[in-house]
């Protein structure tokens, strides 16, 4: 058993682990670690200018960590750790990928990648910015703008998408805009120029420029003088409210949460699971148990796919994997106190790896806090009056990322009734185009926010990936439905029953949800009943209904987001199949993630479990709102993975009733009194068995 | 312009009101006018028992209301003060519906109901249940079941229902249970009995004894010995947690909110409206505006239905409607400090009228409080690291209901960016019936929660009336669609483009939501369009999809159930046509609520606005886990009404930033760490044109 930290919690940052720390087989790469495994690399290939991509945590087989997790602490055996390590020759097309073995400094595997082309990484994006504003072809477009005297423009770099023509190359698609010279916080995404070069990563120069459609329709229009005009979201330049009163989040006694593992292992309420972090994922989850019960062997953010309704060119190329074409790890934010969550908070620190294949820390990039969440239950006896209450507590897990204009806030959250959910909301800035600044009336495949600035039409598909195993490995997949009865069956004569149906999933596949049928997805232990029902014990899949990909079947978009058709996706395990979209989703053109997998049609044993992966898709199709401009107020969603008969009765019910005593709240006036309330009347079996004393029910009083 | 008191605002209770207080139209009755009310009904009836249903204000006419809100303060009409009634001749079936003039001391209008049935009262409830238990045939048959000595039998009545079938006369179906006679407080649901006797409201005399089945089938056993088992929600039969230290919400200025005219006008960042109350629907939200821009005339809960799957006798008819059938206002719990909600809270209190027209004070029946929600908007430059984020505020107005074993928790929610949500919890303990001890798989139509203890599926839906007032009267209801382009249209040549449609709604009617086509509905004022993209201004509604009512068309469950069939429904104002399945649910056979005003076929006038009611329905089919058992942990879904180019950019945009100054976090160890996030480059326009001068950005540091 681990020992735990007394509170307040004492995290030690793993980046200055201690070299004897045995590390727990899913552990993220240390610092040291990451150094070793890019030097064994570079030994390998002495000549060559590496450039790495990631250099992560191998993670081991599964077979290999069930072994390793049922035996005693003490006498584990032993699992080699491992390096995951994508690099390219610099400056060549030449992607390989490795697998090093830190223990026996060997390299285990390597293998040289054809056609594919791996994520951006932040020296990359540094030098397409630079290439892009020093090409002399872009410096005279710009010139034809005639932008005022002073004006910065500015280039973020879009990763290029697929339309399956001439992008075999790796390449860049670089929108400009502009900001004043004297603020570099200014808004920029609210003067997008016309023009967009793009730029070959080998050669690092502009193979073309792109002129961009001012209208509603395809047409290239001649340049015209361009003045800019501001929109800012800074606060500075806002004249902002005065009566909003502070809120300050106390809690006196400390944390109700204990690390261990360096902070990588986490005790809350019955909940015990380990944090990982890597450059793709940002964070992920192992070993979630409750109350010493099996759940999840692994649950993160796989990918997501950000289509684009502009039909234009390049436009009609524009769609994000933003984990696999950037990554969640690479991109958190550095997260600080009493800014980005309110109470007492702890922050976790990861390394990842930079180009040049040297830990670089993510410093706060999860950081870990308790919420009161509202009433968790209540029930008053109206005939006593006697009310039970009690409030939910949240433990929040949560990271940020900024995606260049936009930012994910992404929340693995565990409650006091044994559910989990994961959050995200969405905010940051609009990818915006330009538009002619005299058009007022927007297409219908865009929303004017700004004049001479258009925010197309955009889905948000996610995929979370879910590893279950509920009360131990062996699970299955079901579907369950609720269908009225016939009103014709002699049973239902008044036409008023319905009854549920239950659907096994026996074969790899992906699967709508159906609110008009209350399709409810489960996972479920088929071996573990529950004692008083029999029902197989299992966890069920709360997510919102969402509208799936709208791209044709025949289009890249549609090719590439592999996950983005279906509400759920269930496939058998593979070690390593991690990734809807697939591996690589740079310019990838489909035909390496889940939708493909599932083309193997591998049946699943149901009568005994099996193990299966559940892929659950949710998101959003934004149409974009002038609200959404310049920041936008936060869209939240959130898929909640909620028990259903794996315990035996409501978990919560042991939690500590909500008293006044505890929760110190406060009286704005003099208004509360004490009412009582309750009535009802009761009878008494006497000796005879007949009742007898009918009376007005007594109260216990009130609980709060 | 009305005045504020200054904060800690000084709340004056409703009840305490001295007589000179210029009540707004729109206030609720207070006690001295329902004294009023009732005795001027009682001059008219002096040879009557009257057993009163209600006496509530009632509402002025809209159009009286629209000219008294355009006049000045000070010289605005005369509103005449008026009182609805419902009452019986006790002991009855005579049912009648008065409007009192309390100004000119007349009743202006009195009808006799025929065909209809009012909801229950406390009164009414305590005599059902006391009838119930004297009844000597009762007695003989629960003797039969050789209950234990001591065993306490209670009586839990529930609206009757209707089937059709010779249910002319108001009943009540009585559902039996048992408790241990040390413990007022037990949970009953957990032994419920296999009898259940009908009572007759006008003779109060058992009338029936209905015996319930005990297998999965209908068949009716011979009466077997039952010996009950118990399974308590109380915290003094559990082992409580000892590791959840406190959170305390503190807000060292006080609140942000401010009241007005006794508590009934609320003024919180932008947001100004009235709160008013009244036995049926509980809380109702009038004038609602934004920034002096008016969004909603009145918004409410209309009412809900609460259909249970178990075709079986008596079950076929189990089907609450618990607002119309009962009333939330006369529900409404008395909000204990530091139990109900955290924080600095303030507590509404309203009148309502017993079942002898003397006014019953709900108090503490509506709590207003503030809670941090988490992260409004946040960006990052990543160019220079720059964060800017505010965090989101919500108001809260939350009243609580028990009906009998169950509980909802109701709130409007009110936040910075101009949203509005109205959130229902559901909780408390399920409706249970009785199956014998030795059955351990459940019927398809319930679950088994305890041994002997069946909870029926059931759904519940719910309507919330909006009577909307965008941007002023004259409004529309439109839905927007987003549909894929055709891969064949020369425009969209790589098949990745998609557009929205809108539909105005031109007739009143019934729609189904469409998450697969992400149908939108939104309210416009089709007067007003936005300044900056020329779009109607407008609010839209954001429901969580669910399943419709499931009973079949034929069923008097559906008839009876008007609005559950729909997601919108939109119909043209009427005075006083506030409840979607009718006035009188109460054993209602249907025909008088939203689906039948729908066959009117009213035409909106779609170009100059017209007077449309929106009903919004939403829920949740409940297919009950063992976790819900013995109280459930509360299930929540929300309505989220949000501005949709309403305003000329994000309203959230003026929130402060969130600092640490303000904020007052605490870190559980010393992780955090200062860590520069940023980089880019930038490119500077010369005098000739030409961009130059490409360098690093500037970081202007961090903002928190």
């Amino acid at each position: 058993m681990p020992r735990f930290n007394t509170l307040p919690a004492k995290v030690e940052k793993v980046f200055n682990i201690k070299a004897e720390r045995v590390l727990h087989p899913f552990s993220p790469l240390t610092q040291q670690e990451i150094k070793d495994a890019a030097a064994l690399l570079r030994k390998e290939h002495p000549e060559a200018d590496i450039h790495f991509k990631c250099v992560t945590l191998r993670e081991p087989e599964k077979e290999l960590m069930k072994k390793w997790l049922n035996e005693e602490e003490g006498s584990k055996l032993k699992i080699d750790r491992k390096a995951f390590i994508i690099f390219y020759i610099r400056n060549t097309p030449d992607l390989f990928e490795s697998v090093v073995n830190l223990e026996t400094e060997t390299i285990e595997f390597k293998t040289k990648l054809d056609g594919f082309h791996s994520c951006a990484d932040g020296e990359e994006i540094l030098q397409i910015e630079r290439v892009c504003l020093e090409d002399e072809g872009v410096k005279a477009e710009i010139a034809k703008l005639q932008l005022p005297e002073g004006t910065v423009v500015l280039s973020d770099p879009w990763i290029y998408g697929s339309d399956g023509v001439s992008d075999e190359r790796k390449q860049w698609q670089c929108y400009l805009y502009t900001r004043p010279k004297d603020n570099a916080d200014s808004n920029h995404y609210a003067s997008p120029l016309p023009i967009s070069p793009v730029v070959d990563v080998v050669t690092m120069k502009v193979v073309r420029i792109d002129r961009l459609p001012l209208g509603v329709d395809d047409k290239i229009e001649h340049h015209k003088p361009f003045v800019p005009t501001l929109n800012e979201y800074l606060p500075e330049a806002q004249k902002l409210r005065t009566d909003l009163k502070p809120i300050n989040i106390v809690q006196p006694e400390g944390v109700s949460f204990r690390f261990s593992d360096n902070g990588e292992e986490i005790e809350w309420q019955k909940w015990k699971f380990r944090v990982g972090f890597n450059y793709r994922e940002g964070m992920v989850l192992y070993n979630v148990s409750y109350d010493g019960r099996d759940l999840f062997y692994r649950i993160s953010l796989s990918d997501m796919a950000i289509p684009y309704a502009d039909p234009r060119k390049p436009y009609h190329r524009k769609q994000a994997f933003d984990l696999g074409d950037a990554g969640a790890g690479v991109m958190a934010n550095n997260l600080k106190l009493g800014c980005d969550c309110l109470g007492t908070i702890a922050y976790l620190s990861f390394p990842v790896a930079d180009d040049k294949g040297e830990p670089m820390v993510m410093e706060n990039c999860v950081c870990v806090h308790e919420q009161d969440a509202g009433i968790q239950f209540k029930h008053m006896n109206y005939r006593t009056g006697h009310s039970v209450l009690s409030r939910m507590r949240e433990l929040v897990l949560q990271s940020i990322i900024t995606v260049a204009n936009y930012e994910y806030i992404f929340a693995f959250i565990f409650n006091t009734a044994g559910e989990l959910s994961y959050e995200i909301r969405a905010t940051g800035i609009l990818s915006t185009a330009p538009i002619d600044q005299s058009i007022k009336d927007s297409p219908n495949f865009g929303t004017i926010v700004h004049p001479g600035v258009l925010a197309q039409h955009h889905q948000h598909i996610f995929s979370l990936r879910i590893d279950p195993a509920i009360d131990g490995f062996g699970n299955k997949v079901i579907y369950e439905e609720a269908k009225a009865m016939d009103p014709k069956d002699p049973f239902n004569p008044f036409g008023t029953g319905y009854y549920i149906t239950e659907t096994a999933v026996d074969t790899e596949g992906g699967f709508l949800e159906a609110p008009e049928n209350n399709r409810i997805f489960k996972i479920q232990n088929p071996k573990h009943r529950n004692p008083v029902n029999n029902k197989p014990v299992g966890y069920k899949i709360q997510a919102p209904p969402f509208q799936k990909i709208l791209a044709a079947e025949s289009s890249y978009h549609f090719k590439r987001a592999e996950f983005a058709d279906k509400a759920v996706y269930v496939t058998k395990y593979n070690d390593w199949e991690y990734f809807a979209a697939g591996k690589y989703t740079n310019q990838s053109r489909g035909g390496h993630g889940v939708r493909e997998w599932c083309k193997r049609g591998s049946k699943f044993d149901t009568e005994e479990g099996d193990d299966v992966v559940v892929w659950v898709q949710f998101g959003i199709n934004h149409i974009p709102r002038i609200e959404d401009f310049p920041v936008m107020p936060v869209e939240t969603m959130r898929v909640h993975l909620k028990p259903v008969n794996f315990f035996d009765k409501n978990p919560a019910l042991d939690l500590p009733p909500s008293t006044q005593e505890i929760n110190k709240s406060v009286l704005t006036s003099a208004t509360a009194t004490s009412h009582h309330q309750g009535g009802g009347f009761e009878a008494q079996v006497g000796g005879d068995g007949q009742i007898s004393n009918i009376q007005p029910t007594n109260s216990a009083g009130a609980c709060c």
